[in-house]
Parts: C-alpha cells; structure tokens; sequence
C-alpha cells in the first residue's frame, strides 16, 4: 500500500496514494510545486554543496574532505524518500532515472558489512558510533529506512530495498541484543526500523524498533550542555508526563512509541505517548499548531512558554508533529488528532515553503519585529534568522522534509473501517477503495477553506449500506449536514458527522462549515499572549503585515477592537484597529501606562501561511487589544 | 587613585576606595561576603578545574592538555582584578600574599615577546591570532590589563604590572599601524588599553584603543553563525542607533568608546554612543535594569523583546552596564545613569550572588516557571540552567566578574567637581576626599532601602561655600529635605536636590525619600508583559514566589488586584490577589478565554535579589492583573 504507516491493528486503516487522488485546489497545487521545483531545487543544492558528494567521496576510500554537517547524508535520504512517494504518486520516469543514478552513488559508499555513514568510520574520520550522543549516524539510518519504506510501498524490491535492508540489519547487528547498549542522541531509527519491519515482513526490525525504545530515558546516552531531556534520555518513554526537550526528537520518538504499542498491543505505552501528547497540544502548542518555543535547544519549553516572537515552531516539528498525530489517529480514530493535523499542515507546513517551492522557513515565530531583507540569493542562511523565508540553510533538514511530507500528504486525507470511509482534510479529491470487501468511491469537491461547503459524491458502491463520515472542526459551531435524500440537519462541532446509507452512485452529501473569520482568545495562563485575541477563519490563522497598515506603520502600533467582528470585504478579512504613534524616549516602566488615543483603521490580515510574500514587513497574529 | 575609571575630562570626578569607606548596610556586606567567601570560592575552582594550572603547563613549554574554554585565561585576571581592589580597600596582607603567587605563575608564562594565551601558540595548538572571531585572545588581555590598573592604582608598579605592560607592548606591536588589521570577537581591550593608557601615561595605549575602537563595524572579522551584529561588527560604533549584539560585548564596547570619545574630545563618538545607551534603555532593558534578551546568542533582542521567562538579563550584562552608565555619569553628570547603576546593582548584581557569596545566577530571568531543584554540589552546571544559584559554570564568566565589582563597589558611591560632592548611591559610608583644594568629609547613615531616610553629615569642611547634591530617583514623588538649617522643602523626582552652604562640620541634611511599595505599569509595546503590573519599593523590584502561595500553588495560577495599593505586614510587602486551579485539558484557544473566579488572598512578595533563597520555587516579577 503506497502510504509511509500500515499498522497492524487500530481504529482506523489507511489509504494508499493509488486510492485517494488530489484532484485540485491547495494541496494538488503545492503537490505540484513540491514535484516541479521543490524536489528539484534539493537536488541542486545537495549537489552544489556537495552533500551527495560525500557519498561518492567515501565510496572511492581513503581521507576526504567532506561537506556539509554530521547529519547532512539525511537530507539526501529524505530527498531519496520525496523522490520515491513522487515516482509512486506519478510514475514520473525522469524521476525515477535520478532516482536510480542516486541509489547508485549511495550503494557504492555502503560498506561489507551495511555500514553506511560519510561522516564516520573513514581514514583520518572518527570511528563509528563514537559520537551517538551528537553524531546522527542512526539517525541518518532511520531516514534511510523511511525512503525504502517508501520504495518498497511504491515501486518493489530493487538496489535501494536491498541498501537498505543491509542497513537495517547492520543495525540490528551492532545494536541488537549483545551489541551496543545505546540509542541515538536523535530520535528516528525507531520510527523507520518499526515501519521498514512492516513493509519487509522482518520481525527482528520491529524488535530492534521495541528495544530502542524502551532503551531511551534510561541515560545511556551522556549529559550534554541541554541536559538529558534534550534528547528524551531523561525518563523512559512509558514514564513521561509530557513532550518535552527537542521538539523534532521529541516528535519523531513518539511516533516510534505509538508504532511499537501498536505492534505489540503494548496499551500502557499507547497510552502514555497519548497523555503526552494531549499535554503538550494543551499547554505547549501554538495557535498554528507549531511545537517548539526555544531557540536554544529548539526544544519544548516549559507549559504555557509561548511566546511568540519566540516561537521556534520548527517546520520539521510540524512534519513530525503529522506524524505523530496521524499513527494517534489511526490507533484511536480520535478526530482531534486530525483536527491538529489540519492545522499544521495550513498553517505551519503549506507557510513554511514559499508559493514557488524555492525558499522555507526554518522557523515559524508568530511575530516577526523588524521588516527584514530577504537574504542572498545563492547564499546559505542561518537557519534561525529573519522574516524572510531562505533557500537553503547551513543546517538544512525542513526543505527536505517538507518535500517529502508534500508528496504523500494525499495519505492523511482520507481512512476507512469495516463501516466505511472517513473524510478527515477537505480539498478536492477522488478517493477509490474497497470497504468490506466491495468497491466504494467517492470525490470530494470544495474550494474550503475560502468556502465553508465540502460536497462529497458517491462515484461507486458495489458493497451495501455504507458510513460516511465527515470531520466537523471544534470551531465549526452551527455547521449543517445535508444527507443524499436532501434532509438538512445541524451537526455538532468537534465531533464526526456520520451519513450511514446504502449509497449509490450519484449521491450527494453537502457539508457546510461555517468560515467567517472569528476571533480567539487564549488560555489565561499563556503569558506571551495575554491581553491579545488572533482572527481565524475556518483551519487559517490569520496575521497582521506592516505592509497593510497605514503609512507601512510597524506592527508594535496596532491595537484592535474585538468586540467588532472581523469582517470580509474586497476578498479580504479586515478587523477595526487603531494605529498609534508612541514616543520611545525614557525609562518605560512607571506608575500609569503611556498611551495615546492612536487613529482608527480597518486592517486587512493576511493567512499566516502567505506572511512575508509581498517584501519585507513586520507581522504578528496575536493582535493587543486596545 | 584607587578607582576603575579617572577620566581625562568631564563633568564629574570618580573617588578612590580611600576616599569612600562603606561602613555598614547591604553593601558593606556584599563587600565583607565577597572578601570572606567568594574570592576565595572563585580561587578554589580557578585550582580545582585547572585554569590556573594552564599557565603552569605553557610556562613548562610543549604540547599540554588544556582545561576549561578558550576564554579561560580571563577568568584567572577578573579574580586577579578583584583580589587587587579588595588589597586597596583593606591592605589584607594573605590576600597579597595570594596575589604575588599568582602573579608568578601568570608571568612564568609569558613568552620573551609579550604574547600572553594558554589557549593558541603551543606546540600542537592553533597559532596565535588564528580565530580572532571566538579565540578571545585580546579579551583575554583587556582582562589582564583591567587588573593591571587595579595593581597600578592600589599598588604601583610590580612584576604584575610589568608583564602587563609588556602585554599591552605586545598587542600594539602586533595589532597597532602595519599589524593585524582585525579587532577581537569580543569586545574588552579597548577600554581595557583606554584605562591602562592613563594609569601608565603611556599613550600608545590609548591610541591603540582608538584604531580597535574605528576599526569595529566595518567588517574585520568573518560573519559567523549569529551574523556580525553578535560583536557589533555590522556598523561602526559612531554610527550605530541602539546598543545591539551580544550584550556583554556590546556594553563592553560601549564602555571603551566612550573612554576614546572622552580622551579624546571626540563628541561625537560620545554622542552616538549616548543615542545608543537611552535607546537601549527605553526599549531593550528589563524592568531589573538586565540587559539582554535572547538566550541564542546571549544578545539584545529587537525593541520591546522583553519576555521575563526568557530574559537572559545575564550577570556580566549588568557588570557592563554598570560600567558604562559608570562612564556616562562622568562624562556627563546625567543623574539617570546613576538611577541605572542604582537599579542594576540592587537587583541583577546583589541577586546574582547568595546571600553566602558562594553560588551564583549567569542569567536573570524574571519569571521562572518550574521550582527546580539546587544544582548538585561540586558540580559544573550549564549557565542557562535553572531557577536556583550554582556553585560554578561551564562558562563561568559572571563569578569573577561580580567579584571584580563587589570590591571595587565604593568607588560609585559618589563623585566629585569643583563646587562639591555629589553622592548618587545610599549606603553607610564616610566619603572622606578634596574639593577645590580643602578638605571635604561626610557621613552617610541610612538604612535605605527598608527606610528612606538618608543623612549626611558634615565631618570637616576646610573651604568655603559647597555644594551637596544628593540624586532623587524618578520614583521618588514627594521627596523632601532638610538642610543644615532645619528648613523643610519639597525636592523634585528625578532631578539632584542641590544644598549649598559653608557647611561647618556637625551640619545633618536629610533626605526623605517615599520608599512605599508602588505598582509599575509597562510600556504597552512590551508584549511580553501585556496585562501585568509589578511591586517596587524603593530601587528593589519585588516579585512572587510559589513558596509564598496558598498550597505551595505555582505562580501561572496567580492574578492581582492593582487597584489595591501594596501593604507592608509583618515586615513584608503584600498584594492582593486570587489564586486559580484551572482545567489543563484539551486546545488553549478559542472565542471565549476559559477561567475560574479563584480564591482570593493577601500574598508577599520578596525582593527579586532574594528569589530562590528558599528552596526550589517557581516564581514571577510581573503578576497578571486579574
């Protein structure tokens, strides 16, 4: 099946990307981007920097001089992954030709013995293992394995599988029972051994997956300057009250956890990574659904740490973040996970790479203070740095990550039971599958979330009565349901909407959700945004850009009035404002708050996702009321 | 003189540690603690990790394994600078003893040229001045030549004052006309040259001071991971607008230029860096008078970037403040830099260190959120880290650098010109010095700041008509003094109240300053403190902590009433407020702002110097208003 998770058991099952299609609007177009210049543009910057290099470098033998950092072989890994969900979503054959001139130069760097890795174990190089705390050499292997799961799931066993099955079992050699008792200062070989264990059919990959896992938090791993929690070594998995410490290392071992609990029916270990989870999504989660609020360590900061100038937000955080919400829905069926779903990948993902696929953010804050350039073209950016987004970073993981989350996110549209099928992201889709062993199709068409209406029609039912079941957002009070016998009903906010009926093909199902922007308050105990309320509409996050306010005046003079609702005029959603004009001179502490009246504005916002597209600006999403 | 700065010019003139005695209060203590405790605390660990053994083994020639960072040296010449003042202000003759032990194993050392690093120039170690952007070999000798003019002033010439001279020779043979046209990643050895050019009279120095001074901003070094604002390597000095970067550095580097703009009668390099300070003030301080925003790059944030949890507020940030408001008093007699020295000391510098002098805070944050345990006893701890005081660093830059300042503390007390004495900090003390050739004594008693009242005494006075002038704080509304003739008159906020008079010796002036508790508003542009106020008494900020909470509650479950005026009880200032127990689960945002009414109560506040003295507890500066 050609998805990146096929559990063993769970509430739900998935859909592969031969049974659900996109068909148009957002997400078909950032598919298309991601397949027309995203995945190219890595490639070109894996070969200008000389990542892929590396490999052919450390295939010829002898000392090198090797690029880029000690994880960079990753990047090259997971471009390998987008490669193949791509091929597997197209069939594109020039893509598979780049794709088979790659395997080659990573074959011919992979040892006798599986060993795999160009930054250890070669003359005048560290030897392997030496640095699991810091070194990435597993790490890189567990990105590796999530390609070869995408390539046995989309094409078959070839010279890549085989690579990879070499590496797995490397792996298993040196780590297994008898062998090193460590894990990796990175969370994801787990993730990747758990699920190539499932597309293989090996067991032992699952077991090594199972050991590493129960491995992590028992301080195996040395203190480093973060402490043990940056990399989850502080307590073992089932133990652990809440995500914490590095957010992607965080993110991807819960993953790893939810797939092993799974496999082994471990319910106390499901359960711990849910409570978690929930945790975090309660009291360490932005608006956007971004995780991460610490530059430092990119890490978790401590409950209601939100800040949002300082959000980190990492885009690969929210790539992992997908992932763990996805393995939660499939085990538990529970819609919030793929409301949080949406809400990244709208806010945090489709924002974190630009309209033309050729520049990303690396960090995704909620308030941007200074209108900054864009950088260099050509040039390497700080992955921390500016308002703009960049075309490559010194420490590059999320273009590639992004590229290769685009190119199966048809997977996270759709699932279905033994009942039926469940619509969980609304874009226009044909999805094709096999319920209880009879054909059921249907497509989706809605221009959501610019409209609040899904309309979903029966194109097959070769089976009997069938459940339909369509995602009703938390916010979406007052949405209706309109069953294929023309019957109206309210449905509830947060909870599925279920149609059960011997369908037909021709059948219409009407979903309307209501859109009109709205205001959101937060939780009183997040300090960063307290006195604030943001605009949303529909899955959007809505901000403020200085380039919208009057006089290109900065962001930190705008206040708003919530107590007047957002309104849509011209296409765009304004909110009444004032625009003040403060003096800056003087200690700014005292006994009364300086304040002026400022002058009232209506202001267009502007999605989240869309900030920074129209030059440099200031911008915030948490708006100070007036 | 026995004092760290004597200008050439100005409207002020520094006193030496033999003109003012502090004779009792806070800071005799802090200055009884440091002599007793933390010198000797520092030289213990100075021993136990090996700094001090690096000069040993580069004195021993060839290869050497080498303890601590690459800016350990200077951790030797800090503890170095601040056992030569403490021997000017009490002659402790094992302190000298120590001193001249020291002092051997430094010069041993030294190479025939001058060169002075533990760090580059060994056998197997990279060569001198080979990574001028992190090496921090010229910070390293701004340390050496600091302590210089503290042996020079407090001493006068010795084998120490010698190798720094043969130092300061080295640095601008290599570094001077013809040298290394680069300057140091961290600022340090400009005004480190400026100040050791007039305690030797040798203005090569100076001049050296100078060029390193012009030469900083226009792009000597490589831009590093951080981008050239980390050292203020983006502009140069005279045309920067605000106080940006690495706090530290850039303070540093705003001290040294003011000491060339001074000696130089270059205005308008005092200027630009005057426009730096109040900007930096007015927007980049937090309400301690901590510098430094951003935990990354222990940098200043953008304006308004003033999140307490993540203030970084770093210990030597305010040793440098201090200094360079120190500069700008004198060079100005601007009584707001003395308000700025007066709110940094009692609130970063006093609460940096235990009340025992043996455990410190590198960074100052004001909000923190969990009540972290102590760090373990004889251990190195991250400087990050932590709600509670660590015996010692990884990178211990603050320790020394607070001992340094500790006792050389009198020498801010106050200051002198023409017409009289000016005192700008209230402490116990007799200043004992000469204004227009006569003789000039008085006391000071006061208990300030539990009390406002302030007296001074005349103890001699051999000339004519002086003036007194004794700083009012901006808070102060509704001071009063009394002159030596009994009359009463109210004395404005923020200005000098000025007595002049022949004073005869018994002559009392007293000054009444309101030291009520008071509520302090911010700047509605500080998001981070949106919706809260703060306690003040006097200069000390106050602040809640959870072992003062009803149940032990953390302080995010806490709201207040600043309609209510804060009360003094039982000795202690309190607030009237309610405490929450609120939900955790499910998503923080949506249209309503959940909450509780919670459980009103009277709470005490502690002084934020004294935060985290009695065992682990979350605490906050800035309390929500309910």
């Amino acid at each position: 099946m050609k998805t990146p998770v096929v559990p063993e058991r769970g509430t739900l099952r998935p859909l592969g990307l031969d049974e659900v299609r996109l068909t148009a609007g957002h997400w078909a177009e950032r598919q298309a981007v991601n397949a027309e210049h995203t995945i190219r543009h890595c490639l070109h910057w894996l070969e200008e920097l000389g990542w892929i290099a590396n490999f052919d470098k450390a295939a010829a033998g002898g000392p090198f001089e090797r690029s880029g950092r000690e994880f960079s072989d990753s990047e090259v890994y997971k471009l390998a992954e987008a490669m193949a969900w791509e091929i597997g979503r197209t069939g594109d054959p020039g893509l598979e030709e780049r794709f088979r001139a790659l395997t080659a130069r990573i074959a011919a760097a992979q040892e006798e013995d599986g060993y795999l890795n160009t930054m250890f174990g070669h003359p005048g190089r560290r030897p392997r293992y030496t640095d699991l705390e810091e070194g990435h050499e597993l790490y890189c292997y567990g990105h590796l394995l999530q390609a070869g799961v995408a390539r046995l799931r989309c094409h078959g066993e070839d010279d890549f599988t085989r690579l990879c099955r070499r590496a797995a079992d490397h792996v298993c050699e040196a780590f297994g029972p008898g062998g090193i008792e460590k894990v990796c200062g990175h969370a994801e070989i787990e993730v990747a051994l758990a699920e190539f264990g499932r597309a293989t059919g090996e067991a032992r990959y699952l077991e090594q997956a199972r050991l590493f896992i129960e491995r992590r938090g028992t301080h195996t791993l040395a203190d480093g300057g973060f402490g043990r929690v940056y990399f989850q070594d502080d307590v073992p998995v089932r133990d652990a009250e809440v995500l914490r410490g590095h957010a992607v290392r965080a993110l991807y071992l819960a993953s790893g956890a939810i797939d092993v609990a799974v496999a082994t029916g471990d319910d106390m270990l499901l359960g711990a990574v849910r409570r978690q989870w929930d945790r975090a999504v309660s009291r360490r989660t932005h608006l956007t659904g971004g995780m991460g609020s610490q530059y430092t360590d990119e890490a978790f900061g401590a409950d209601f740490a939100l800040t949002p100038d300082r959000a980190y937000a990492e885009s690969c955080a929210g790539v992992a973040a997908v992932q763990a919400a996805w393995r939660l829905l499939l085990a538990t069926g529970d819609a919030s996970c793929a409301d949080m779903i949406e809400r990244i990948a709208w806010n945090v993902l489709s924002g974190a790479v630009d309209p033309g696929g050729r520049a990303f953010f690396y960090a995704n804050p909620l308030h941007q203070r200074t209108a900054d350039e864009p950088p260099v073209a050509g040039e390497l950016s700080h992955r921390a740095a500016g308002g703009q987004r960049a075309p490559w970073f010194d420490v590059s993981c999320c273009p590639t990550n992004l590229a290769r989350t685009f190119a199966q996110f048809a997977s996270y549209v759709a699932t279905v039971d033994d009942a039926g099928v469940q619509l969980h992201q609304f874009t226009p889709a044909v999805i094709d599958t096999v319920v209880d062993g009879a054909r059921f199709a249907l497509s989706v068409a809605t221009v959501y979330p610019e409209d609040g209406d899904v309309i979903v029609r029966i194109e097959a039912n070769d089976g009997g009565e069938r459940a339909l079941s369509l995602r009703v957002p938390p916010w979406a009070e007052g949405a209706r349901l309109t069953g294929p016998d023309g019957t109206v009903r309210d449905v509830e906010a947060g909870r599925p909407a279920v149609v059960t009926a011997d369908f037909a093909a021709g059948d219409e199902i009407r979903l309307e959700l209501p859109v009109e922007p709205r205001w959101t308050l937060p939780d009183p105990r997040i300090d960063g945004v307290r006195g604030c309320a943001a605009v949303e509409q529909g899955p959007l996050v809505l901000c403020a850009e200085s380039v919208d306010l009057p006089g290109g005046a900065d962001v930190a003079e705008l206040t708003v009035d919530a107590a007047a609702a957002p309104v849509v005029r011209d296409g765009r959603v304004h909110v009444s404002a004032r625009v003040h004009d403060r003096d800056a001179a003087g200690w700014p502490y005292g006994p009364a708050a300086p304040d002026d009246e400022g002058k009232t504005a209506d202001i267009p916002l502007v999605p989240f996702r869309l900030r920074a597209t129209r030059g440099p600006a200031s911008m915030r999403v948490w708006l100070p009321l007036g």
